[in-house]
């Protein structure tokens, strides 16, 4: 029995999100198809990260266990091959059988994109999140800095979500501008559902002023959801890659 | 009776181009009929440039002639309210009656983007055309100088197109590299049937030392389709903008 390790990127327009759920077209779900195409054996992933329906992966990680013979590297041209053009194995290698991408992971990196301007450009939107008004860059970088550090993050964590601690920790947190998108780009050990996305309303609501930028402590201590900006949309998220100890 | 002038962008990949067809899903019908519902008009579309099927556009140009009363930069977020998300009418304003979009245009500029590596991203092919191999961009860029200027475009114009003289005036055709994209940009005073696809497919021809990158003088005099390369897929293509006089 082996252990393969994937690192998987998608465009994630047409999928609901990573996640396999009965009758819809998921990631996991492709990806499970293909490896049964290829070897023949029924496996069950793990994933790294449970991105959500719209949400855009560079370098999602999962793994499974296989009596097939062919070599780790060989699955990357292989499962392409059975594959949508939409999901692209990046990545294939054999690892340890007590291996875990989640609970073995160090870091991942997310950006959120966001196009500002009087129309949309289509050839941005599919990767970006629009918003027709000027955005204050300064007062969401001012923001953004307050967000790093070990919290308890329950006020950036959709309401509902069954965790038992919500504090994490974010190294890095910074607000870009790039090739005309704003980038808020989020680093850290683990991220709560929905808390990137929650983060980037809230720093576009500071960059609108709807709130303050220097409201982000209070909204930290509130440990309530209602505090902070509403959740941006999907098509703006992607996470950009993960790394292990 | 006036002269609306339109700024046009377009994701080109779920469309058979620009121009109508019948039964086909064009971005020139999806703009008449936009047209049509806010004005209740039938009109007939002057464009600048019928960009192929899968291709892209930041600014294309067209004009039409209404009776409506509606201010000219007023099209632009009424037109975008009856719009698909993948065209956005990007400006509009009133033209003089005797403006045309084609005729008057003093220089076009397209650019053609390549991606290269083991994998295809994901992220990337909707807008790039991949290829595995590495590609000598030295020998790319070498071969690009000697594409501009005026010369017979012959050999770069698809077989079977009618038009009386082949004659352009190529005045920047340049190889570039961006964000992890190899560019290549062509500006010129008018362009051929599929001539900035076999231009780019020629580049990759040498890119790839199929063909000597020393070559373009002697594929123009030939003018003879056979001796340029293959035409490159349309997805890596996008008309960015059109100048006028």
């Amino acid at each position: 029995m082996k252990r393969i390790m994937l690192t998987i990127a998608y465009d994630g327009t047409a999928y609901f999100g990573w996640q396999k759920q009965e009758g819809m077209p998921t990631v996991e779900q492709r990806v499970m198809d293909a490896i049964g195409k290829l070897t023949g054996e029924s496996v069950e992933l793990i994933g790294a990260s449970r991105t959500d329906a719209g949400v855009h992966a560079l370098g999602n990680v999962a793994v499974f266990d296989t009596n097939a013979t062919i070599p780790g590297e060989r699955y990357t041209p292989a499962l392409n091959s059975f594959l949508p053009e939409d999901i692209r194995v990046m990545d294939s290698k054999e690892t340890e059988a007590e291996f875990h991408p989640r609970f073995d992971a160090h870091s991942k990196r997310y950006e959120y994109h966001i196009i500002t301007g009087p129309v949309a450009n289509p050839l941005e939107t599919r990767y970006a999140h629009y918003v027709r008004e000027k955005l204050d860059i300064e007062a969401m970088k001012r923001m953004a800095e307050d967000f790093v550090g070990e919290h308890d993050f329950t006020s950036f964590c959709a309401a509902g979500a069954q965790v038992k601690s919500k504090v994490r920790t974010v190294s890095l947190a910074e607000v870009t501008e790039q090739n005309g998108h704003i980038v808020i780009a989020v680093e850290g050990d683990g991220f709560l559902y929905n808390m990137i996305r929650i983060f980037a309303g809230t720093l576009l609501a500071a960059g609108l002023h709807r709130i303050d930028a220097g409201s982000m402590p209070d909204i930290l201590s509130a440990k309530d959801r209602s505090f902070a900006g509403p959740t941006a949309p999907a098509c703006g998220l992607k996470l950009c890659f993960i790394r292990y100890k």
